[in-house]
């Protein structure tokens, strides 16, 4: 990311205009906003930052940042290299502050600062609702990174294997916390029962135990309270009428200390669940089948969450739809590629509950930055204000 | 606009990306959002909701318009013209909805609603603020169009009868009720006695009255209400110590009916008058003098509003560092060109309590819709899930 | 276009870039050229004027047409249409200049003349060499559209119905005298035989004759020498080893006066012949079978021309690769649309011997114009000449 | 530069664009070109290289460089190191390949050979001649960076000082051996005196010698051949009437080794000499006086090249009208910043005999690639091909 901020550096690009008016210029540039604050989640206690200060830094703000309070340690190491990195080259450290705290102490304040322009905040849903409504409250500006509920259509022309593959890690992989997780798969009849049998096959051969040992594939949840609340969840899905196909438990003992293991959960659901349309933060995935493919596609924006979506289909006809304005409502949408892991090139973001924020490539930056239009006169006449008639030439000036 | 948007529905571009790993390509398109809602204030009846309207509908939204309840008759003869287009075009009229009524009933409802995503609102920062809680309460997208301060500087290489022109026009035109009317002068000590004098002889010499005789320079303001809160602003002035130098008073009699003239005012006044941080919508300019360049910049940005600003100059330096990052914070900056009449290829809109919003030209009409960003895999391999190690290559992938 | 160009008008954008010294501004800002020469060819005796010329003006540009000597009465009447909206307007009717002549007698002459920067030429490729040497060979600028040998693949998902209906209005519309005509079909050989019994169908059913009878289908060639030029390739066809399947002859007698009037041919023919590596300008089309889908691309592309191309296929891994950098090396690549009749939106042209040039839509315009690179320093300083050192930032300073 | 193509590799943007059919999709991407040929001059022995080189590669591109027979020995450097970190990093080393012979043996070879898509040449404008109707005569593409004739225009407002140390620095540095040397002053009457008597201090006080002292100011020119050429120039401005100011004279013995040496030289002139038109390549700088400001815009123009130009100016009208359509017809205007040392996020190149080509920032990439339009059709209809009757939709399909 740094890489290519250094490159954006350069490409941070306004627009010259032809004007219409005789020896007039018009021209926008982009000027730094000031003091961003970010606001990350626990389970990118990192990457979030470093995209978001790496932008701004080259947009010329300095950012505050206040990190999840369940992951301090990670956040002061990495200011502090940030730090010594900046009085090496002559910056001022301060352009990388922090802030460590939790949302009442630290979180309200900046959202409610006037003195911050922008406030990039990662993480739920309901952190979100209160943020937007700090922020825009008092005229702010935000970038919300919030819950996704993402599916992956898996379509009767799939390539089986890379689909399983893609569910598998989507699903399970940081142990369903992140935000681009895996959440529903939605599969063409004719191919359900063969998916769901290698599914099966996936889940039931996963190691879960010690993040750092190299065998394992799945480690812990964040905390406790994160496994409750899986469980939950789970018997949510049984009260509706959804089946587990697999997993669920909480796991103890010396292999799983601390309360913070669960066995990855593979459940039947159907998608007027209530429960299917909340995020629950884990590794629990639903399977959905569908016969028709318009159907696919209204079981698909039926959540009102848009972050990341999926579709494993080899019918060119059923990925270009998939793409296009009637297919997929979210800020990100892949064909034969996992609803997680996108390239920073693109903007990453997305649509509805999910906040509508875009981070990292494309034209990100300019959430970083404010425009300003400039009309240039180099002429002696003063084309608009006609003499003293005041004629204003209306088809051609806005207010 | 409508020429401007035709050419615009062929340029809606999103970006095509090369993507860093084999047989995969990255693209972003953009979608439309689907039912928009405008927000008009009384000073631009039509004007506001066309330049909303036309881009929304290349955009491929459809747009409800809730006017001023001031200006309901304007609103109900265009919108009959705009269904008359499409019904002789083939197109559904209700495109082009229109719902009159008052704040509470109408807009606080388009506001809160969360089918509506995208609400298009201008008018008062009061207004402001409560559209932006509710708006961005239920994480829905606005574009504000708030109040402006506009001010104008005239420095001592000013080519003062350009200055004069542009002032008079920008603070009497349409009595002082734009939201980007000039309202404060910032000139220096050395032409500011020759400035006052002649801006004095412009405002001696305008003829107020009926608005639709040609003769007439300045017409009414839009209601009673408008006159009493001038005057009031013009009471606060003299409070804070300014001093009139022209106009002010209520005009009544024949030639002036129904309570809404008044005599536009001149005022000194210094920037740190509380009265001067807000905007009174009507005829009332602020007169002020600087001795140096960068404390002009000072007083310039010294308001919480950050629409559009003027400096009058021929000297280069002052120029550019008006247009620069430490130059005016508006959204709006220009050179030798007054505050109001933008033409429309640019962006208009502005910072700080203007509200943020971007309407009109540039990549404004990325406002109207949703951006999505594709991966598109035409390989057999799925790079990121490296195999049933999950792999993940840190460097390049974002959450 | 015009419509188009209109829109275009207002977006004729450089970029503001930002600079890496402190107090320094960059931007480009893009200037009309002067005089474009607009060489055109008799089969689309007004469309390529039109494009060239609206965008040269709102470019800025006057141009000068060389229409094609067969067809000189079309320009005329164009020429004078867009006179009498100039002389409306209040425009310069100069802007819009007609020369009437041959190859040698004005082409050669405008493409050789140093006060013509731009030379856009639309044509064969023979006429392309003699063009390009001359303009480059004088360093002027040229806009090069030259001939297509535009192929289809067939693949074995593709939709047959679709595919026919697009060869058969792609090779015989116009009686095959387009750029982006089709002329070659590389179809899988599992749907070979079901394709050419289809395409023999349709051929054997279309109406030849007056083109102003609207139950014709296929109306005369340009002239004589056009129908003996496709003879001559049908015989050379015939030499190489292909079969002809249906059609070929000249047509005479009081339905077909003139003698310009044949019968539209389809043979059978293999990659490898000589004929078919050339464009041979009328209703000729060649079938070729592929295997493997390696293969086709490799058929594809070993032509020496460059224009238009298209897949029909249902298969999203063989459409991307298509697409693809592997995949076709034209300038225009359809999939599941025929090689004919592109949207002005996108820019239009081709590579290898078709010319490089670009026209109508994305960025084309820049062609146009040209780009000025602007550095403004509005500081007291020259960052780059440190002092009398001359100690030069090579990192960042270009020559 | 290698940093700034590592960010534009994930830069390198096509468009999407909105289809005005149902269920279509248009786009554009961009493919590299195969093999370029980077032709270079001694005068920047590898930056010229390194910037051609790094944007190939980052668009996808080998290339062969042929650098100046006069400088083999850095080249062979640089493309070791190159290869070493292509082997490192796993690359094919053969992607930065090197070509060393003369022009006739070398240039003229990758000039001609159609495997070659595009030729970069960097050098004089008599070696573009050759090169552009080479390369464009086989239909090839060219990016040309030839000769300069650079003037820099001192208005009566100017800052003195800062002009004489950039046309000093412009005229002197590398002893006038860069394409971007300034070679022409146009100074307003009213300063020229002065300006004249603080270059003249300027000129006497440099020290001129060995380059590799750190005291040296001025070093050698390439060979001796070069000497001559710029005496022979000097002889001419005699010839034509000029008056040689100061210098000029070869330098001999010891500290002036291998017939290298001379003094630069300042010399008075007027626009209409011969010698004024031609690009001398050594340090021989022209002063001409104006006396009015449009008269110093046409003395700028009027010579066959158009690569960098310069105003010192603190008039923001002067400075303006030359950066407009009216101005300079350079590639690169400043204002307030010498003729040479551009940065490297702005295009670089010039207009005229210069050659029209782009390198480094901007979309300069675009030259290096080949643009593909797409157009992607998922419906089951084909909407232009309506039916049998071929009713093309004239008004929006283009050839």
């Amino acid at each position: 990311i740094c890489d290519f901020a250094v490159g954006q550096s350069r490409q941070l690009y306004g627009l010259t205009i032809q004007s219409e008016r005789p020896s007039h210029r018009l021209m926008e540039q982009w000027h730094p906003l000031g003091v961003v604050a970010i606001i990350s989640a626990f389970n990118f206690p990192v990457a979030v930052w470093s995209w978001n200060a790496a932008l701004a830094a080259v947009c010329g703000d300095s950012t505050i940042w206040k990190p999840s309070e369940k992951t301090p340690l990670t956040a002061i190491a990495v200011i502090k290299i940030a730090q010594r990195v900046c009085k090496q080259t002559g910056a001022d450290p301060a352009i990388f502050s922090l802030l460590i705290g939790d949302g009442p102490s630290v979180g309200q304040k900046l959202a409610g600062d006037s003195r911050v322009p922008l406030v990039s905040a990662t993480g739920s849903t309901r952190m979100g609702f209160d943020v937007a409504k700090t922020v825009h409250g008092r005229l702010g500006k935000s970038i919300l990174e919030l819950g996704g509920n993402n599916a992956l259509i898996v379509s009767k022309s799939a390539d089986l294997d890379m689909a399983v593959r893609s569910i598998f890690f989507g699903s399970v992989g940081t142990a369903g916390q992140r935000c681009t997780s895996t959440r529903r798969v939605i599969v063409h009849d004719s191919v359900a029962d063969n998916l769901r049998e290698q599914l099966l096959g996936a889940y039931k051969s996963m190691r879960i135990g010690n993040p750092l040992d190299r065998n394992t594939l799945v480690g812990p949840l964040i905390d406790p309270g994160s496994v409750d609340n899986v469980q939950k969840s789970i018997e949510r899905v049984k009260g509706e009428g959804g089946e587990i196909l697999f997993g669920g438990e909480k796991l103890d003992g010396s292999e799983f200390p601390g309360g913070c293991y669960m066995r990855p959960c593979l459940a039947n659901a159907r998608p007027e669940f209530e429960i299917v349309k909340h995020e629950t933060f884990g590794p629990l995935l639903y399977l959905m089948n569908y016969s028709d493919f318009d159907e696919a596609l209204t079981m698909h924006n039926d959540v009102p969450q848009g972050l990341s979506s999926s579709i494993f289909t080899n019918d060119m006809r059923e990925a270009e739809k998939f793409l296009s304005t009637v297919g997929s409502d979210c800020g990100i949408a892949n064909v034969n590629a996992g609803t997680s892991g996108a390239e920073i090139g693109g903007a990453f973001g997305g649509e509805k509950q999910t906040g509508g924020g875009r981070e990292s490539g494309s034209d990100s930056w300019k959430s970083y930055m404010r425009r300003q239009t400039n009309t240039i006169n180099f002429s002696t006449e003063l084309p608009l204000a006609q003499g003293i008639t005041f004629g204003d030439d209306a088809s051609s000036a806005t207010a």
